[in-house]
């Protein structure tokens, strides 16, 4: 056990520790930093986390990280209306954002059906999803969860519950990732590729 | 440009992305972490960093961090008394410590002589040393800095600031590391390590 000399270091190290991928030795280089800098800079840094937790709030439509009660996108008049894309958190919507080829609107699950991690349906935001489709007038839900079998999973226990309001549901497309040599592709990847083809001119279209 | 979709949220990256080695995608993770943990553990978190840098004081006498005004190892009687170790900084003071190796104290320097980055002598802790060195009668003085230019730069410069006050100045041996085989280990680190060798028996009773 390493003798910190300083309760206060102690304390900050483990503090810091408690977050994902910050080990001791890491926490004490990032401590270490904050006494080198500074009075103003801690204060910044400590406050903007306190703040960060306390004051963010979540979009009471779509549940995105937000400053406001209801999101820039679920506000925006000129996003797509009838047009949901589900996404496991709020990562997923920058992501999709950055790319600019989503004009609709999102739904933040704030997860994933997960047995393992405990994760069960009543953890995630379906309700108000369903609410939506009853509500919004949906025209189709895109289905943007992660290519793994807690995705797969949580994409099939909404399809079956939303599949009876008539809305249309579609998955992103999965495939060789553009750049990528099919070599390189793992079997199922590149086996979905072909079942999912798409048509030559409008796929490179899409892409130009 | 990334939209963070939240004021608050791009302000916490902003802030943790200033840490060495948290990059903004870093950042983000750590902030979606937080924003998952519970409202006190956010304000720990912060308040542990302003907390650190508004009140961790250094040791008045030999630099080290303290929650006091003389921290525990200048404090301890039982620590040999002319007996110092210069270091860079409080981390190599937590380094030598987890050796248990070492009895005597230290002295902090807050960092080594490097033009490149702007340090000179007048910025480190050595006119304090060399006071100690004249009231505190000091037997010998271990130099244990990095073994770098800017290392061996400190090192000559503080010797000759102090071999006049018929001090023992010593620097911890530099070889091939335990463990090592001898053909990874560098040829300026297996030369001095042939210069610098050591009479059998002694060296390996201190191994064992």
């Amino acid at each position: 056990m390493t003798d910190y000399s300083s309760k206060l270091l102690e304390q900050a190290v483990n503090q810091l520790s408690t977050l994902p991928g910050i080990g001791r030795k890491t926490a004490l280089r990032l401590c270490l930093h904050i006494l080198r800098g500074e009075n103003g800079d801690a204060r910044q840094l400590g406050e903007s986390i306190m703040r960060l937790r306390e004051e963010v709030k979540y979009c009471i439509v779509c549940y995105n990280i937000s400053d406001d009660d209801i999101c820039r996108i679920c506000a925006n008049p000129r996003r797509e209306a009838g047009l949901i894309c589900v996404v496991e958190d709020v990562r997923d919507v920058m992501a999709i954002e950055n790319t600019a080829q989503f004009k609709g609107r999102y739904h933040v699950l704030g997860g994933i059906i997960s047995p393992i991690e405990g994760i069960g349906p009543s953890d995630l935001n379906i309700s108000s999803l369903i609410s939506r489709i009853e509500t919004e007038n949906i025209r189709e839900v895109i289905m943007a969860l992660p290519a793994t079998i807690e995705g797969d999973t949580t994409n099939y226990y909404i399809y079956k519950k939303i599949k009876d309001f008539g809305v249309f549901v579609t998955t992103i497309a999965r495939g060789v990732a553009i750049g990528d040599d099919l070599e390189f592709a793992d079997e199922v990847t590149l086996g979905r590729s072909i079942i999912n083809r798409v048509p030559f001119e409008g796929a490179t279209e899409r892409i130009i």
